[in-house]
């Protein structure tokens, strides 16, 4: 698959972070030549949040995971890629048992220290043994530095690896943030929307850790969207070893957590537009932010349909400034919205009031703007003080050549 | 724009209806070397009916018919294509004041008697004087019998005519409905998602009209859908002339009311799937029913998210027989689902029970139903009496050929 255009130029250096270390292995779940699983082994004390998908039709690893999370502890996680052992029944918690148990054999820790994921093919079987018989192999492996390796094996129809890193005080210790993740397509917010593991040598307690990632999501992989579906996988882990050595943080509000919150914030950011850049076929990055209108939550709304549109998302494609489509797309989204209100802004350019067209609208900037790969638009309501912005990825020819054969 | 592979083979023969005489005409407002204007005059004492757009941006045309309705009596329709006169500001409305007021001077009725459609780009003010400077013309030509014509003049990127015709019994009269319409893009339920103009000779009371279109509406035109996106101009009218000489109905529950009903529900039907068949790009004619829900509310709710899931349309269009996105789509609907009891059948062929793959599933016979051009997908919840069938298409490289260029 060709590398998305809207890739960064290279992978990011990501300095080792205290207590976790890594290995990588080749399953042959589904693909060939590949590396297909990822296994992250974490210091013993390791507190961990997680949130996870909405769907009614939630994969055998989320449901392992939400049962394990109330433990609060986590001693490893272990991804495959190539199928997310979703609607498999009865064999795919047999299959997430056993890789479970094999794991906590091999690290000498208790089964709900072990967390789970799996993405891929829905509705395939996995037989229970094909996990578990690779992993001596692969925790023999474990090292601090792989991460590069570790964002590249959780990879599906992602045409690169992502991954973000920043550094945080915490009272007199330097803390450090490793997060990286996946997703391309099924991509849509009502939850994580895709895989991500962050990693912290932070101490923070479970319950702290889960409000800061609960917070996180909601500004990050809550605003992403490529194509409005939601997938019955979805989970961000977020795993803090505590060996940085800082005063576990045990309260939400402490002040010295302001800048462990603010870079935590940033990674999780930076991963979320990260998926909206390899969206499946896309080649341009859209920004959409929706002002004025009566709540954050309406504003949203209103955000995510003009952003899931196929009709603007083709527009986009096509370079084709038309804002009529966008228009159309406000009008439906069920939340409150005045036409005669109503601005938008491409690109910086002012282009409609009091319900039509601005009289001297020149369309020659907007017509510059929409032909590079940053897509910006603003949307004012003029009802309220309701703000969101969401981030997304044009239609294009792309997507329907991955996701008309992807499975065959 | 090649034809597309779901189009009937032919356009149907329709009947005069009594009363009602249609013309066409060329004005170039946006395509050249085609018809884009429509007149239907209707007889006097003609009763109308009407849906319309949801859509809190809806056009001056929708604005303007939605005044006029509570008359109850129309003279004549006039409907144009290539401009959808939306987000034009005072000088959409002023296009139709002209209009309206020219056709009730050549007519010689009141100008709540007009009612006026239009369709094509959002946000291109008409010249006010465009259309009436065409109307003596057109109206000098008009006829009982040119009702492919009218069909034609209203389409966009429509790549055929749609129309249906039925007969019905009132009493001891024998009454006839004739309908067309357009759509092919931005079609989505809630609300009448396209332009159709249906015409009976029956007499019929505006109330009851109102009843029957809104009745019919909700089991047709609002259960089709192409790409989500609901329209600032859908319109629906229903107009009665009364000619057929039954004895006016002036009760909804009037049995002798039976027979026209069903022959409405028929043409609604028969024309909102003709939308379906034409959806951009199209080259599959989707049906899917979800029953077994907890309401009808909740059944078409689901129906609707996977028919307008861009990862199922794509995996359709790709025959790939790929259930675990109708699983996904189902989980994320909103409604009340349970992964375990969920049973879909593809072809009429069992695919999925007890949350995983039937175990002795052979793919074989639903890998040969993709294939065709009628897809049936039936998904059976498991968990009440509620059940509704929507209509769609697939997702292909022609939907983003037409979006990515439709307006430049």
């Amino acid at each position: 698959m060709a590398l998305s255009p809207l890739a960064p130029a290279a992978f990011p250096e990501l300095p080792i972070v205290a207590g976790v270390r890594l290995a990588v292995g080749q399953c042959g779940i589904k693909y060939q030549g590949r590396t297909d699983l990822m296994v992250a082994e974490l210091a013993p004390g390791t507190t961990v949040a997680g949130v996870f998908t909405r769907s009614l039709t939630a994969s055998a690893p989320v449901e392992w995971c939400r049962e394990a999370l109330p433990g609060g502890r986590a001693r490893a996680v272990v991804v495959n890629s190539g199928n997310s052992n979703a609607f498999t029944g009865h064999q795919g918690q047999a299959t997430v048992a056993a890789t479970v148990d094999a794991v906590a054999d091999l690290l000498g820790c208790a089964p709900n220290q072990v967390f789970v994921a799996s993405t891929g093919v829905i509705g395939q079987p996995m037989p229970a043994t094909l996990i578990p018989q690779h992993l001596p192999g692969v925790i023999a492996g474990l090292s601090e530095t792989v991460w590069s390796e570790a964002a590249r094996a959780i990879m599906t129809t992602d045409t690169f690896p992502k991954a973000v890193s920043r550094q945080a005080v915490i009272g007199d210790k330097t803390v450090t943030i490793n997060g990286f993740c996946k997703g391309s397509g099924m991509i849509a917010p009502d939850m994580a929307t895709m895989l991500g593991f962050v990693f912290t040598d932070a101490a923070i307690e479970a319950p702290v850790l889960q409000k800061l990632l609960s917070d996180a999501t909601e500004r990050s992989f809550n605003c992403v969207t490529v194509d409005g579906d939601t997938s019955t996988s979805d989970t961000v882990l977020l795993f803090a070893t505590g060996v940085a050595g800082n005063k576990p943080v045990a309260k939400v509000g402490a002040e010295r957590l302001r800048d462990f919150r603010r870079a935590l914030d940033e990674v999780m950011l930076d991963l979320a537009q990260l998926i909206a850049r390899d969206g499946e076929g896309a080649t341009k990055f859209v920004t959409l932010t929706v002002a004025g209108a009566e709540s954050r939550k309406a504003a949203k709304r209103i955000a995510l349909t003009v952003a899931n549109s196929p009709l603007v998302k083709t527009a986009i494609a096509g370079e084709d400034a038309n804002w009529g489509r966008i228009v159309a797309a406000v009008g439906r989204a069920g939340e409150k919205a005045d036409r005669d209100r109503l601005q938008i802004f491409m690109g910086g350019v002012q282009v409609t009031a009091d319900g039509a067209a601005l009289p001297d609208y020149d369309e020659t900037p907007v017509a510059a703007h929409m032909k590079g790969q940053n897509i910006d638009i603003r949307i004012e309501l003029g009802l309220g003080k309701g703000a969101a912005t969401v981030w997304t990825c044009d239609l294009t020819h792309g997507y329907i050549d991955i996701n008309g054969s992807y499975r065959s």
